[in-house]
């Protein structure tokens, strides 16, 4: 059965315009048929089209399932990369794989400056259907990497994936205990200047390495993700 | 300093045509300087260049560093997604992450029917300098899976990634033991036949899930990858 997501079900039931045109048009469904339909809170409810408009597609619920929220979360915040691709497969895969919150920044040494997380949004639905699941992550617009620091909360375990010239510091899957509100800075693809670093440290993030060798910035950031899902299974 | 790839270092002391191109062309490398060579068999050399000529670019070795082959060895076997993009994406992440080897086979309920590794290979490769390792995983061309099955040794672990419908297998990170020579077959996007999966399992494949949610064949393979690289950590 195909699964769609529409944030204000139950109060409102009919798929969004892009939903409805792909579910009228494209998977070309009828009054009558069953569909499945998330609001990415944790719900999923069966229904059965009453109105198949390709503008707006209306259903009638007749069954309702609740998945609840996970007892850790995982929260990633990333240096977008100067090829999109590259960060749009990270949240396809995030996602997939499972995670609470994504957040972008500019770092000092990020090539790329503006980000529209509109595309990303459209991923992160996309994979979170294809997944089956019921929870869909927070994306945050991309701000500089000082700002983010000030409003991230001191909860949690929070970690900064680097490794500097003269300690190895510990693998994130030792360090992360099970059942925490994770939050993982990820660097840019010239890595964190110095002053970011110290400036993470003194903010409490305490530094993690994710493997033996040197990991792309996608690739660091869905590492972090699936070993956090990992030591929670 | 930038590393560069001869499978047939430290026999041959110049670079690929490729190499060459891409070092005195691109990097504008020039007689005296410095730069990595590795065999991708564990070897990495120091060289100077001696000869910077655009096709074949000579170096003299001067310094020599051996990095052991891994406890263990992964190897995945996955059938080729129908979007190349997406096998390709797995073949950069898997070989960042460690992997020993890659095949790839033809399953009944796949839609790609032709496979090219010469552009895998390409990519292997760029994967293998960017994360600055000394190892090339090894890269097999596709073939049918019952062909594949065949010829896989009955040694070590070997799992399939399956979910059946009647129970829930053990994940693969519990399933598997460390220092383990591992093999995982990653089924097409319409997942395994019924009849791949009993010939699988007749040869000894045991049945492993790799997380709660649905996954994309290239993020099970990735995920696989992972797993294993993390029990062994």
């Amino acid at each position: 059965m195909h699964l769609f997501y529409q944030p204000d079900a139950p109060a409102i039931s009919a798929l969004t315009e892009d939903d409805s045109r792909h579910a009228v048009k494209t998977l070309r469904l009828g009054t009558g048929e069953e569909i499945l339909v998330t609001n990415g809170q944790g719900k999923q409810f069966t229904c059965v089209i009453t109105k198949a408009d390709h503008r707006q597609c209306a259903f009638r619920i007749t069954g309702e399932k609740t998945t609840p929220a996970r007892p850790f979360s995982i929260r990633i915040c990333v240096a977008p990369t100067k090829n999109l691709d590259r960060i749009e497969w990270f949240v396809e895969k995030a996602v997939e794989l499972g995670i609470e919150q994504i957040s972008f920044f500019f770092s000092q040494h990020s090539e790329r400056r503006v980000l529209k997380t509109e595309r990303i949004e459209k991923i992160a639905v996309s994979a979170m259907k294809q997944s089956l699941q019921s929870w869909m992550p927070q994306i945050d617009e991309a701000i500089p990497f000082s700002q983010l620091l000030a409003a991230i909360p001191a909860e949690g375990q929070r970690f900064i994936a680097h490794l500097p010239d003269d300690e190895v510091p510990e693998h994130l899957f030792r360090a992360a205990r099970t059942n925490e509100v994770y939050t993982v800075l990820i660097g840019p693809e010239g890595d964190f200047s110095e002053p970011e670093i110290q400036q993470a440290v003194q903010a409490g993030f305490r530094m993690a390495v994710l493997g033996p060798s040197r990991l792309r910035t996608e690739t660091a950031a869905l590492a972090a993700c699936q070993i956090l899902n990992l030591l929670n299974q």
